[in-house]
């Protein structure tokens, strides 16, 4: 899309108005971003809209267009875990193979009570039950995810299969933890939590699964 | 609401047409929340109107508001679980408490396959993430549900927060199983599962969880 698309939103336009500098630029993109998370968090997908997207963002409709195309591209973007997958093994390694659950746990738990991280829980889970794209974020967070990624290291058979429990286990957690804000699950700190359920993770990771 | 208001409909109204008594009694009722469980199943309770609920079921939208009041009635009547919760521990008790987990996966499991089962299931967890009282009822499930009875049953301390996490471990396999339909959980038997799931829960329900 051309940067001249940007002025063609037809509401909150103020006819004459000067192209604003500062209404451009990374700045801008990120409160995009930071105003789409809170939207969709709140709302869901079909809930949140490109219009009060762009009003809580403080921009013209058109400015979110320009910087993102789609809704759906808007939401992939805002919908980033601020983590970066490939360190969490390396941060959970370190200690007993048979605790490694409880380590897993203690440090999920703590990214996701990151206020910003809540927000991408929310909106990845209100949005999943009607759309596509956000129900194969949490497919993805099962297959794909963290958990994929320990498993793997960890070199144990039926990789997938363990990640896929561990991540059923973690998924429900969060779910009763920040959804549906169950107590005591939801007041728990990160290590009673990692008592808790870091064994189930870790026979899942480790453990004996039977005949298959 | 009188049974005149029945006739109060805008759409779909046919003036001068007899009221004809097959349109009313206990098989219309059903079909009304039959008609509903679909619905809420497919759209969640926001997207679900009472309009195209009545129409799936071949009625005037003033009957569904005769039978049942408000949307908010007639989805807390559509997703009742049609199971017998007392009847579960009776079932799942014989047999060695340390396999207890493994007997109530697969009996829950058995009861989740059955397709009207999965309509309440997918109705519930569509609507869970943007209304209170569908939330309310995953709330209940975690606390109130059959896990807090058989919980309860086996004279543990502790028992609400052992019903709580075995709670979130289900939750998080139907989810994985029946919405967001990740291989190979989504296909595999009751019995594989309960072998994978069961000692997690039997660890929840009656193991040693540390110090409070």
């Amino acid at each position: 899309m051309s940067v001249g698309g940007a002025s063609r939103g037809r509401a909150g336009r103020r006819p004459g108005r000067p192209r604003a500098a500062a209404a451009r630029g990374p700045a801008t993109r990120d409160r995009i971003v930071e105003a789409a998370r809170a939207a969709f968090a709140e709302h869901g997908f079909d809930g949140a809209t490109v219009r009060t997207i762009a009003a809580r963002a403080g921009v013209d409709p058109a400015l979110v267009h320009h910087y993102f195309g789609t809704k759906q591209r808007l939401f992939m973007t805002a919908m980033q875990f601020p983590v970066d997958v490939a360190q969490i093994f390396p941060t959970v390694e370190p200690g007993p193979r048979g605790e490694i659950g409880e380590r897993l746990v203690r440090h999920l738990v703590g990214i996701w009570d990151r206020p910003e991280v809540l927000g991408v829980i929310m909106g990845i889970v209100r949005s999943a039950a009607t759309d596509d794209a956000a129900a194969g974020m949490l497919r993805s967070f099962l297959i794909d995810g963290p958990l994929a990624v320990v498993g793997g290291a960890l070199q144990v058979p039926d990789g997938p299969l363990r990640a896929t429990l561990a991540g059923t286990q973690l998924i429900g957690l969060v779910l009763a933890r920040y959804v549906i804000r169950v107590e005591p699950l939801a007041s728990l700190s990160a290590d009673r939590l990692a008592a808790l359920v870091g064994p189930s993770i870790t026979r899942y990771l480790t453990g004996d699964l039977g005949e298959g």
